[in-house]
């Protein structure tokens, strides 16, 4: 690839590396399930070399981490409508439907399988949900800024998120809209 | 083995079976972590035929729910100290010990990869919830009669369990006494 081209691309090779690393990551995950494949077969199915995944990735674990949590964190946009219920509202129905959703599970499945599960994965995890909290922050922060009651990140986490995780983690039904918004105005 | 001897020994057979296994399958975990074992090596490591596994508990991951839920089960005995608030608190502290313990984030881990993953894994996995779900609900109606406002069992699972759940899972820190007591101060 020559250099005006490169130019035109931010993130360049790497960006398209990394894309599709990630697709032929899910892909095997939706073929095959996790635990089934190998860095071999990621690589192959990317089109790249097997160097280049433990190069920019380390070990499988990390680089199945990092697609957990960058498309679990992707897939749910902070909504901006106003005020914080609304906000809240808006924002637990869509992490419900991005977790009840096709690959919903096996994301949430691979995210918890690989956290802590070595320094790499558990740093790429950590970095994401950072980068999660502190946009949250900010749609706390603009609450307050109208003037608004607004509860804590690690609130919003332990008492709206963290019980809808474990129910889709355990199988255990449907996150309805009245519960998810239960969970809300329980909160708030 | 003659039959006075497994008259003695409510469950016999079947009892040490599944205790070897089980036993087996806990040092698999420890020894090389889920995902790095077969049914071939639990039934070696517990001195029984592959097929007797097999006939019990159908499939690898059948078994490893099995092993999962029964131990964080039998683990949190139910407390009795006479009021609901001691006994939220004492329940919470055991739960956050044994899931904070050396096998308790393996067990839960391997609880979340298995739940859902198949129709036996699930049934099991589902019994043992209804079982626990019902222990947790006598400690509540002990309560109700007793004339205190006791939460639903759902209330507490959603609000004191998962949030302990969720932050052992993704890494998020250690369940302080202070944070573990909070967590049921809110729900009372």
């Amino acid at each position: 690839m020559d250099e005006p081209q490169r130019a035109r691309r931010p993130g360049g090779r790497g960006a398209r590396v990394k894309a599709a690393v990630h697709q032929a990551v899910t892909d095997l995950i939706n073929e095959r399930g996790y635990g089934e494949f190998s860095v071999g077969d990621v690589a192959a199915r990317a089109g790249v070399a097997d160097s280049s995944v433990y190069r920019r990735w380390g070990s499988l674990e990390a680089l199945l981490t990092d697609v957990a949590l960058t498309r679990l964190n992707a897939r749910s946009p902070m909504p901006d409508t106003g005020t914080l219920a609304g906000d809240l509202h808006a924002y637990a129905a869509n992490v419900a439907r991005e977790i009840t959703g096709p690959d919903g599970l096996a994301l949430l499945r691979l995210a918890v399988a690989l956290s802590g599960s070595g320094h790499q994965g558990q740093q790429a995890g950590d970095d994401l949900r950072a980068e999660r909290t502190r946009q949250l922050q900010s749609m706390l922060d603009r609450a307050r800024e109208r003037g608004e009651n607004a509860p804590d990140a690690f609130d919003l986490l332990d008492h709206v998120l963290a019980p809808m995780y474990v129910r889709v983690l355990f199988g255990m039904g449907p996150l309805t809209p009245e519960y998810v918004d239960g969970l809300v105005d329980r909160l708030l």
